[in-house]
């Protein structure tokens, strides 16, 4: 028979392909591997999580097994909305909806918002995997390219006249690829050019919790009110493998689609998963169990950073992230990091080349580094590496 | 601030608002229930679920709680191949993708398949959120009526004479609404009407498992090959709550799409959940433990026929299940089907009015009823009571 695929699934895909060729690079062999975003292990606490199951469907068997709303279970609605209001931003229960991780929350809210034409701005560079979901919804994508602060304010304010954007996605808090955090001097000035404005904010925020040194900074719901939509998962700092996240979205008719829509694409997360998140949130000390990941993360961070400062030319530039997973490098004028990420790759380490980051910049000499999960040992024999081959590369220009 | 939602979002949706109408008559108190869908928990096997959740901790808690892969876990897949080998149709574990239950497998299929503008076929009545999830694609969508033995085969065919389908979407085994089966020959006729033909049969099979009398039909894959494109569920033999479905197809190239599809929403079913699933069917009789729910499930339809016999006018017809969960009545001519189910609440008992399972047809005066849920006297004195409110109706006509 003839395939007849939708022109959706035809669509070219720079980011899946890209991907595709690096984990077909890594799939090498046993790789000291800075490329993925995987939190370590030691965020997963299976014990506890053992204990959740058991009691879940020792008390609640039925519940937990049959249908249930879209909405998400109310338990885990209200663990998040109270937490929110720890910091300051009063958002409802109702105004939750529990997702397949954050993943598919950035799904929904494309779906709700985004008709093909609209103008939507990402950061440049962005999480690579929201600017694929974004393709899917053909809007016209924009771009605001980003300092050690936060987005470029000039850049931002200019597309904020020029163009009537549906929404700016943003990663405010240790973004990836980047790393970087928003200053609060930059909220400010955000918020400010967009107040009166018809374009949603939407702050993704899946490493805020991973504070290791610096300072709390808001939410951009406690700026813009509901004019920020928000999205979370317990990812990293819980199980990525039970993929639960969510959005908080004030407006009572935006996530009133989106639940509608939610109800559409899978009925509802899976209750046993939620109601097992929501024991494990009541039966333990959640913020000690972040504390001792962002020990951990801290440490590994440092031990990069070290690695690098010891072992990187004067001419390779990176950032310093507060929190979060990653460090994104900025090479030398010449050195193509996609033949780095493959010479690399040949060397036993492998690198997250920043080609896929960018909606449409290629050829910038940048890449991503994660160090959530490598030893100090792995760090420093990775880096040390990277920078041989990095020299070897320059020399043979 | 101006809302502006997406098209997609604000269409019309008259199957989602006749849904929360009977919702909220429904919601008005202690109700006999003959509306829903929802399985017995007898099916819910609790104690080998906790037992399969310790294991799978106890055994491979960092793996069931870590990122994977779209595709599914790969001892799942190869259990639903094994399965579908039991049953003649030869499908590699490479082929199926594990789902959130079988609800995104609907919306996969559609997203990979479906363009705005492309024609494709339903049964007319047809299950009600499938076309809720199509109505998002803006397809075309034509029917074709049904009989008790399958669809109407001379409308069969010339519609997929007049238009070249992208798909005919079917739940040929205890159809949901209607309950009814298509025949081994009507089934034989549809796969020779379709040969040759650039339409793919996609066959939705959430209660095949669940047969209590009659002889086994062999799926489209058996007659039709790779041109069938099968979606399976767990939620009725195992657990809804869990959200674990699939999709079985043949073709590399369009399950290899749907895979990706699945990557961007989501990026794969909880891989805790697919293991606890997975460890469930290692270390039980599944088969044994279906037979548990259909013994229950033939009683129960047994009760409601006998109950329909009992007290239902001539001038009344029903379908004769032979499995799943519904049977599908047509009342006589001027009687209203939305507001006997009004009237029924009234007095205490729900049901699921026909009119949001026609794409376009109203009126037909036809309604489901689910026994799956409720006890013998539930059953006894739910039919009574339709049965009054009936009689009134026709009186006052």
């Amino acid at each position: 028979m003839k395939l007849r695929l939708s022109k959706r699934a035809l669509k070219e895909d720079f980011q899946g392909q890209f991907v595709k060729m690096m984990l077909d690079v890594a799939a090498k062999g046993d790789l000291i591997s800075f490329a993925g975003g995987l939190p370590n292990p030691i965020s997963f606490p299976v014990k506890e999580i053992k204990e959740a199951c058991c009691k879940v469907l020792d008390n609640n068997g039925i519940q937990s097994l049959q249908y249930n709303n879209a909405d998400g279970y109310l338990p885990l609605r209200e663990f998040i909305a109270n937490r929110y209001k720890m910091q300051g931003a009063d958002i409802k229960a109702k105004n939750i909806l529990i997702t397949n991780g954050s993943q598919q929350a950035l799904d929904i809210i494309a779906s709700v918002l985004i008709d093909a034409g609209d103008d939507v701005l990402v950061e440049d560079p962005s999480y690579l995997v929201a600017l694929q979901t974004f393709h899917i919804y053909n809007p016209n994508i924009r771009t605001v390219s980003l300092n050690e602060d936060g987005a470029n304010l000039e850049e931002f304010k200019e597309s904020m006249n020029k163009y009537n954007h549906k929404l700016f996605y943003s990663v405010p808090t240790f973004q990836n690829p980047t790393g970087i955090t928003y200053t609060s001097e930059v909220r400010e000035k955000i918020a400010e050019i967009m107040k009166g404005k018809d374009t949603f904010f939407i702050e993704d925020n899946p490493y805020g919790e991973l504070r290791f040194r610096g300072e709390h900074q808001k939410s951009f719901y406690n700026l813009l009110g509901e004019q920020a939509i928000l999205m979370g998962t317990f990812s990293k700092t819980f199980s990525p493998g039970f993929r639960m996240g969510w959005i908080a979205c004030g407006v009572d008719e935006v996530i009133n689609k989106m639940k509608h829509y939610k109800q559409l694409v899978d009925f509802h997360t899976s209750i046993f998963s939620q109601m097992v998140v929501a024991q494990y949130l009541k039966d333990n000390d959640y913020d000690a169990h972040i504390k001792k990941i962002t020990d951990l993360y801290k440490k590994q961070c440092d031990y990069m950073l070290e690695a690098m400062d010891k072992y990187f030319a004067k001419d390779i530039h990176w950032t310093h992230p507060e929190g979060g997973m990653f460090i994104w490098v900025k090479l030398p004028k010449g050195i193509d990091a996609v033949e780095l990420g493959k010479k690399a790759a040949d060397n036993g380490v492998a690198i997250a080349p920043g080609e896929p980051f960018y909606e449409s910049k290629r050829g910038e000499g940048t890449f991503r580094l994660n160090y959530t999960n490598s030893s100090p040992e792995m760090i420093d024999k990775g880096i040390s590496i990277l920078s041989k081959v990095i020299e070897e590369m320059k020399k043979s220009k």
